[in-house]
């Protein structure tokens, strides 16, 4: 097989070192934005030189961001070449017109690199639902999250110096706003949610709270509490045109296994009718893991395995009314909700609510931000 | 597809039931060993009738046992029927004659149900082994002696009497030592080296100690060491012609996530070159979960998807003298070898080693078991 990368930063020249172990996958061009001497007549900085050569056989989509790659990845199926990205920001926004122009071309999208870095998610994810049995989605799937909160809690460190350990690691970007934010989580389950319950969700209807404003106090009376807190994602079918779906801290207890994990790896589940709860494990980010999860995409091109994109989508609302557990709310302005107060954190009180929807309290959330930024919650695992 | 099953216990009932859903897979036959009026004329005892139907496609084995169901089998492969199994003990002893047979005539064998009850263990095995760099396999892939090790810590009951629960449960057999000593666990640690190392091991040469002697005082010791006791298996790739192999408690860390598996659930693991580590959680065992994994490999079947058994094979040696690691013993014989009292359990001291080699600790603990038979040993994770 012949391909071309589109984009040669951190995963992209991760897949060019793997491939170099691989005798039956060449890598015929790659599309610069600016000149890279070492990479000789491979590079160009012209689209159509690779998407003009009918000797190319797949593209790499690994350059990022929303444009200009949905175009190039469009035109590229549309000419008949497969496809494999990961992309989740395009895929999650994306995801019918990229589709329709597979199926127009005749080409085949593999997006298994998306999600979870080399964590094959999203494959088993498809795999495990074609027998129509798959209930819920959940899990970590951000990697700078979990670091932040993993470390904040096993050093007793402030979110502040943490963020700027992780940025200076390389583990956050510098504009952290699409992780601590809950952005990149949110992207990751629609995508998940598309290729795990055949829904298209829109992005902007999932309900997101993030950790942004999360002070070492928090952290502490979580510990009095005997609780963990992670960034957790979720989504369960409820019926045909609906499902929940939301992204929120979460206070899980020590036993459970969320609490085990650490760093920036990422731990990923569903619950199938009859399989039960399966959980996946893995480095859910970083230049190998995620270069090989590429890979292994190609791979499944060779080989004609099961298409994670296989299976029909329609389009699905999200309906968070059901999603009950009691939160935990921080802040100095009025609560407004039936809640026990349960400590003080920098001055503001701290409130543990009696059961509310997830709904409710982002909506809820939303108002009480405007009087008070620094406000932050956490659902609470029964 | 037209299959027939042979058997129709707890995981071959569990198939029918998942199969009455899917339009295109049919049971046209079951072999049963007694009359069972309800499945009227799809019932036979004449595998004659079964092997010798051209209509019939794919044999599902959940028979269990080594003998009949090896020749079963075989003969199936050799007439080019595919087959689904979910026996471990007959793939863990007789893999390279069952291969043999499946490429004589032209068939296809499918195992992934053999191991991790509903975990797509092998399958995803298989698939990371593509690019030929699987390092180590291991986790927790017995359910039973991870209930009984969980609920002795947790409730802080004896051996005897969790297990008395447990059979009384359906979690243990009546005859409990295949889980107990530990060959099950080793039986599933062979067909997943042959999976994912491309190694033909031999059964009789891994190092297994099981958790037979462990006594509730021991239990309390590792409390009071901060360890939590799991029965591990592991394998690693050491060269071509050899492999470390072995099965045996280990004392891991509260917050590792084999402490965070509880009752009778599964993880199990490898380190792929590029990936990184990876762990897969859910059930170990169970109708619903086994039975689904062995549906997962009729649709693999009917998809063309990977084959867990598709690389070559070669015969490995054991080579354990490169795992070294603390252990803990508790032996009311001389210990003869270098080591720190730490304890007491039952009038017997419990000893903490200095760093010994597996297949040493395995050697010693043999000959130490002569003079006492209730020697209890686990290996110690730095």
């Amino acid at each position: 097989m012949k391909i071309a990368l589109l984009g040669i930063g951190t995963v992209g020249s991760g897949v060019r070192e793997q491939l170099s172990a691989c005798a039956d996958i060449e890598v015929r061009r790659v599309l610069v934005r600016r000149e890279i001497p070492e990479l000789g007549s491979l590079a160009t900085r012209a689209i159509d030189d690779i998407l003009g050569d009918a000797r190319i056989d797949a593209v790499v989509e690994v350059m990022g961001g929303e444009h200009p790659a949905l175009e190039y990845v469009l035109r590229a199926l549309r000419a008949g070449k497969d496809v494999v990205t990961a992309n989740k920001l395009m895929l999650s926004e994306h995801l019918e017109e990229l589709l329709e122009a597979a199926r127009a071309g005749g080409a085949r999208l593999k997006i298994d690199a998306s999600v979870g870095g080399g964590i094959p998610y999203l494959f088993n994810l498809a795999r495990a639902a074609r027998t129509g049995g798959m209930q819920s989605l959940f899990g970590i799937v951000n990697g700078t999250t979990n670091l932040i909160l993993d470390t904040m809690q096993v050093e007793g460190a402030d979110f502040a110096d943490v963020l700027a350990q992780a940025q200076r690691a390389g583990y956050a970007e510098a504009d952290p706003s699409a992780d601590i934010d809950g952005g990149d989580a949110r992207a990751k389950l629609c995508v998940a949610a598309a290729v795990g319950l055949g829904a298209i969700l829109r992005p902007a209807d999932v309900d997101v709270a993030g950790i942004r404003t999360i002070a070492l106090g928090d952290v502490r009376l979580f510990q009095q509490m005997r609780r963990v807190c992670r960034l957790l994602v979720r989504a369960d079918r409820l019926d045909g045109d609906h499902l929940a779906a939301c992204v929120e801290p979460t206070l899980v207890l020590p036993g459970d296994l969320e609490a085990a994990v650490h760093r920036n790896d990422n731990l990923i589940g569903y619950v199938e009718r009859s399989a039960g709860l399966q959980y996946f494990f893995g480095q859910g980010a970083g230049k190998s893991p995620t270069a090989f999860n590429v890979v292994m995409g190609l791979r499944d091109l060779i080989d004609g395995a099961i298409d994670p994109l296989g299976a029909p989508l329609r389009r699905a609302e999200v309906d968070n009314s059901h999603l009950v557990r009691r939160y935990y709310v921080r802040t100095s302005a009025p609560l407004g909700v039936q809640a026990e107060r349960i400590g003080e954190v920098g001055g503001a009180p701290a409130y543990l609510t009696e059961p509310l929807s997830a709904d409710g309290m982002h909506a809820h959330a939303r108002d009480l931000r405007k009087a008070d930024p620094q406000l932050f919650f956490a659902g609470v695992r029964a």
